[in-house]
C-alpha cells in the first residue's frame, strides 16, 4: 500500500499544504489558503488600531485556518485514506514570531490585548525594530561577543531578539504577559502536538543560538536591558531539537481539524527557504542552493566551520544534520523586475504585449535574449532594496550607468538581471575566498520557472553549471519529505532526511551550463562591477547614503 | 516711414525668415522653408549612392529655395513695400560647409559629381571624421602648438579641417577639383551678393583662426597631409571680415529671387547660436547666454583673454566686435528628455495625459514639480550623449544612481533635470574659475517656453538670476539685426548692434529667481554631483569607455 505525507508551506500571503507519494516524491495534490487577514500592516482587525510605517502583522488563527482548509482538500482531491498518511511537516516565512501564554494561547485572542498590535504576530518583514537591532549590534560589539561573527558581523531588525527588544521597550506590559516568546512555525507544531518544542533552525539563524555555544551570555541580555536578563530561562528554552527530528504526534483535536489519524507523525519545525534545500536533493556539500522569487536566498553545506563576511549566518545542523548550514542572500531579485516593468517600460510595449497575447516579461525577455553580453553597454549595481549579502547595507541604493540616447527598455531589463547575477557571483566568489567551495548551483523558486534568459545568464556569470528543481512548490515538498523523516523507516517512511532525499526529490533534466564566450565578456563586466561595488559598498564614496540623508531631512522639514 | 529688416535662419531640418520692424524688433511676418531633402543620411537624391554611418549631408539648392520662398512670403505676409526693407542678415548651423567652384558653384550639382557624397554639403551632425580630427589634435600635440588652447585643448569632428581633411582622405578627386572650400552661411551670402566673404565667427570657432594670430602655419598642414599645405590659400582666404560688417548689397538675380530690392544691404554670414547674444540684449560682459533646446550652447563675452579649460572655443570678435566670445556646450539636454519619454515612460502615464488633452512632458513636468529638491534621493550624470564642456569627452555615457523600489517615473524626470543644470553649473563655475564672470543667464531657444520647472531648477543650481528671450525665433531676430546694421543709421539701420540691441532685443518681464532654501539642498547635491563628475570623468575610474570599448568588441565579433 502507498504511504503519503504531507507538507504544508506557510507564506507571506496564504498557507500551502502538498500531499506526496513518499515513494518517489510524486505530488498528488494541493491546496492553498489565502490568509483572511494577510499582511496587516495598516489597522489591526476588529478594534482597527493603526499600526505605525514598517509595521507587518498576522493573525495566528489564519495558520489554524490554513491547516483546517487545505490538509481535509488534499485528502479529499487525492482520495487517499487518511491512514495512509504516515507524516506531517511544516515550513515557515522566519523570523515571524509571537508571544504566547504558558498554554499556547497567542495574547492577541485575548480579549485584554485585543486591540494591543504587539500582541499579534510580528511578520519576517517586520522593520521597524531597527533601533533595537542597532542596540543588540552596538552592544555585542562594545562587549566584544564573537557570536556576532557567525551573521557576518551585524543581527537585522527582522530578527528574534529585535523584535523582542522592540515589545519591552514600547509594550512591556505585553512582554510581563508573554510566558512565552517564539517562532510561528514552533508555535504551529505546538498546535498539532500540543507540545511545545524549538527547532535549530530558527533558533541558529534568528536567534543566535549555536549548537556548542548555545545562547548568548544573560550578561549580554542584562546589558541590552536588565529585564531581559533571564529571557532565555523565562519565556524560551535552552532545548532545541535539531533538524530532521520528530516533534511529537498529531493531537486528537488536530486530528479533528485536519482529517488525519491521531498520533500520525508531526517533525519539528522549519523554514521556507532552508527546507527547500533537501527537496533539490541537495544533501551534502559543494552545492549552492538558491531560492530564487522577489528575492534570493542562498544556502550552503559546509563540513567545517567558517567565517564568511557578510553572510547571513551560519548554523550547525540548521539546514542538514551533521553539516553547517550558510546562509546568504539578495534583497531585491524578482522585485526589482517588478518595479522595472510597473516604472519604467513605455506604453508601446504594453501595446505590443497585448496584442501578442504574451506577459510584458515575457516580451521583454525575448527582446532581451536577442542582446549579447555586452552590447548594451549597461552596467547596473542591484541595491534597489539595499544589500544583503556581502554588505549587509539596507542604506545602499540602485545604480545604472552606461546610456546612450540609443539605450532600450530591454536593454536595462537585462542589465538589471545582469546585475542581480553580479551580486550572486560576489556571494559565491565570497564563499569560496573563505573556504566553503562551491561547485554547483541549484535552483528553485517562481523565477527559474519563469525566465531562462535569467538562468543563463546566472550560469554565464558565476561560470557554474545550475541545475532545477522539478518541483513548481519545493519548500512544501521538503516538508513533506520532513514528514516522512518523522513517520520513520519503520512507518513506511525514512530514517533520515539523506534517505528521503534520495528517492523524493527530484531535478530537471534540463540544466543552464556557462557559454565559453558569454563568461569571457562577463569576466570583464563582473571586474567593472566589483569596482563599482566595492567603490560605493564599502564607504570610499558614500553618496548613496548621504543622497537618503538628504532625502530624509527634506521630508522632515515638509513634513 | 517704418523700415525693416529681414532675418533668415537656417536650421538642420528647415529655413525659416522673419521680417522685423528696425525701430522696435517687433516681428511682423515669419515663413518656414523645409528643406526638400532635408538632412541626407541614407542615400544622395537621384543617383541613390549610399552614405556610410554618421554620415550628415545637405543639398545647397534646398537653401537658395528657402529664400526664393520665405522671402517673398514674408513681403506678401505684411504687405510692406520692399524698398522698405533695407537689410538682410543670415544665420546658419555650423560648422556645414561645402566644396565649390571657383564661381561659387557647388561641385555636387555639376553631373560629373552628383552622384560623390563628398561632393554635398557636409552638414554640422556630419559625425565620420573623427580619425581625421584625431589626427589633427594628435599632430598639434605632438608640435606643441598652442592655439589648441583656444578651444579646450581639442578639436571637434565636426569642424571645418576634420571635414576638410575627410575629402582629401576619401576623395582627393574632389579635393583637387574644389576651387573654394567654405561654410555654407559664407556661401549663401556669397550667392546673396556676388562677392565672396568669410566671416569671422565661424573662421575662429570652426577653422582655427584668429584676430592676432591667422590660421595655423602651413607647416602645420602640411605635416597632417603633403597635399593640405597650402589650403588656406589656394582654397580658403586670409581675409575675414568681422561680425556686424557689410557683406555687400543684394544682386539683380538675388533681388529677383526674393522680391527685394537690388543693393539692399546683406550683413556678413553668421551662425545660430552666437546671433543670439545680441538678440536678447546681451552685449557686454557678465552674462551667460543659453541657447536651450535639444542641446545647450553656451556664450559669454569677456573683456580679456583667458584660456577656460573644456570649453569649445573663444573667437576675439567672434560675437560682438570689440570682445572675445566664448562658447561652451552640453550636448544632450532637450534630447534627454525626449529619450527618457520615448524609452522610460509607462503606459497609465501615457494614458492620463491622454485624457487630460496634455503631452506627456507637461504631465511629467507637473508631477515632478510637486517634489522638493533632495526628495527623490536620485542623482544623474547628464551624459547620456557623451560630455561636451568641460570634459570633452564623447565616450561618457549616462548614470543614474539612488534608485529604489519606490521610484517613480517623475524622480526621475527630475533628476534628469536636474543633472542637465547641474552640468550648466560646471560650466558657469569654470567660467568664474578662469577669470570670466558670469552674473546672470540670459536663455532662448525651445526648451524655456516649455519648461518652467526646468527653469526654476537651473536657477536654484547655479544660484543665478535667468532672463528669457521675449521672442521665439531669437536667432533669426539676431540676423534681422545685423541686417539693420549692415544698412546703417543713414539708411534707418544702425552703425553698431549695441545701437541694435537697444531697441530691437527684448526680454521677458517674468525672471526666474533663485529660491534660498532649494539653493542649500542643490549645493549638497552639487557636490555630490561634482565627485561623480570627476571620479567618472577625469579618469579615475574609465568604466564608462570599458564598457563602450566591450560594446564595440561585441558588435565587431557579432558583425
Amino acid at each position: 500500500m502507498a504511504k503519503y505525507s504531507i507538507g504544508v508551506d506557510f507564506g507571506t500571503e496564504s498557507g500551502r499544504a502538498v500531499l506526496v507519494d513518499v515513494a518517489d516524491g510524486r505530488e498528488v495534490a494541493t491546496a492553498v489558503y489565502p490568509y483572511s487577514h494577510g499582511v496587516i500592516d495598516e489597522k489591526l482587525p476588529e478594534s482597527g488600531v493603526g499600526l505605525e510605517p514598517d509595521w507587518a502583522l498576522q493573525d495566528p488563527e489564519d495558520y489554524l485556518r490554513t491547516f483546517q482548509t487545505t490538509i481535509p482538500a488534499v485528502l479529499k482531491e487525492s482520495g487517499i485514506n487518511p491512514a495512509d498518511v504516515i507524516g506531517l511537516g511544516v515550513d515557515f516565512t522566519a523570523c515571524t514570531m509571537l508571544p504566547v501564554k504558558a498554554d499556547g494561547t497567542p495574547l492577541c485572542v485575548l480579549p485584554e490585548f485585543r486591540a494591543q498590535p504587539h500582541a499579534w504576530v510580528k511578520l519576517w518583514k517586520h522593520h521597524s525594530a531597527q533601533p533595537e537591532a542597532d542596540k543588540i549590534n552596538l552592544t555585542a560589539r562594545r562587549m566584544k561577543l564573537d557570536w556576532l561573527d557567525r551573521y557576518g558581523g551585524k543581527i537585522s531588525s527582522e530578527w528574534f531578539f529585535s523584535k523582542v527588544l522592540q515589545i519591552l521597550d514600547e509594550a512591556p506590559e505585553i512582554y510581563q504577559a508573554a510566558d512565552r516568546l517564539l517562532e510561528a512555525t514552533d508555535w504551529v507544531i505546538w498546535q498539532l502536538t500540543g507540545v511545545e518544542t524549538r527547532n535549530s533552525c530558527t533558533a541558529g539563524y534568528k536567534a543566535l543560538w549555536s549548537k556548542r555555544e548555545g545562547f548568548p551570555e544573560k550578561s549580554y541580555f542584562k546589558e541590552l536591558d536588565p529585564r531581559l536578563e533571564n529571557v532565555v530561562d523565562e519565556k524560551m528554552t535552552r532545548t532545541i531539537l535539531p533538524i530532521g527530528d520528530r516533534a511529537g504526534g498529531l493531537t486528537a483535536q488536530a486530528a479533528k481539524w485536519t482529517g488525519l489519524k491521531p498520533g500520525t507523525a508531526v517533525a519539528i519545525a522549519n523554514v521556507d527557504a532552508h527546507v527547500a534545500v533537501p527537496a533539490v536533493a541537495v544533501t551534502e556539500p559543494g552545492s549552492m542552493v538558491m531560492i530564487m522569487g522577489t528575492s534570493i536566498c542562498h544556502m550552503v553545506l559546509g563540513d567545517e566551520e567558517h567565517v564568511v563576511p557578510g553572510m547571513c549566518g551560519y548554523v550547525e545542523d540548521g539546514i542538514i544534520p551533521g553539516f553547517f548550514g550558510y546562509e546568504a542572500g539578495q534583497s531585491c531579485v524578482g522585485d526589482h523586475f517588478a518595479w522595472f516593468v510597473e516604472n519604467c517600460v513605455p506604453g508601446r510595449y504594453e501595446r505590443e504585449a497585448q496584442e501578442r497575447g504574451i506577459d510584458i516579461h515575457q516580451l521583454l525577455e525575448e527582446k532581451a535574449s536577442r542582446l549579447k553580453p555586452g552590447e548594451s553597454g549597461l552596467l547596473a549595481l542591484d541595491w534597489w532594496n539595499g544589500n544583503r549579502s556581502v554588505l549587509v547595507d539596507v542604506d545602499l541604493t540602485g545604480l545604472l550607468m552606461g546610456a546612450t540616447l540609443a539605450t532600450k527598455a530591454e536593454e536595462i531589463y537585462r542589465a538589471l538581471i545582469e546585475a542581480t547575477a553580479y551580486g550572486t557571483r560576489v556571494i559565491v566568489d565570497t564563499f569560496q575566498q573563505n573556504g566553503v567551495p562551491i561547485r554547483e548551483l541549484v535552483a528553485c523558486g517562481g523565477l527559474p520557472e519563469k525566465n531562462k534568459l535569467l538562468m543563463q545568464i546566472y550560469a554565464d556569470v558565476t561560470g557554474r553549471e545550475i541545475k532545477v528543481s522539478a518541483s513548481k512548490q519545493t519548500p512544501a515538498l521538503g516538508s513533506a519529505m520532513f514528514g516522512a523523516v518523522a513517520a520513520g523507516k519503520a512507518a513506511g517512511g525514512y530514517d533520515s532526511i539523506y534517505d528521503a532525499a534520495q528517492t523524493m526529490a527530484h531535478l530537471k533534466h534540463e540544466t543552464f551550463k556557462p557559454i565559453a564566450e558569454n563568461q569571457l565578456v562577463y569576466e570583464k563586466l563582473f571586474a567593472e562591477y566589483q569596482r563599482l561595488h566595492d567603490y560605493f559598498g564599502r564607504g570610499e564614496n558614500k553618496v548613496m547614503k548621504t543622497l537618503k540623508k538628504i532625502k530624509a531631512e527634506v521630508k522632515h522639514v515638509a513634513g
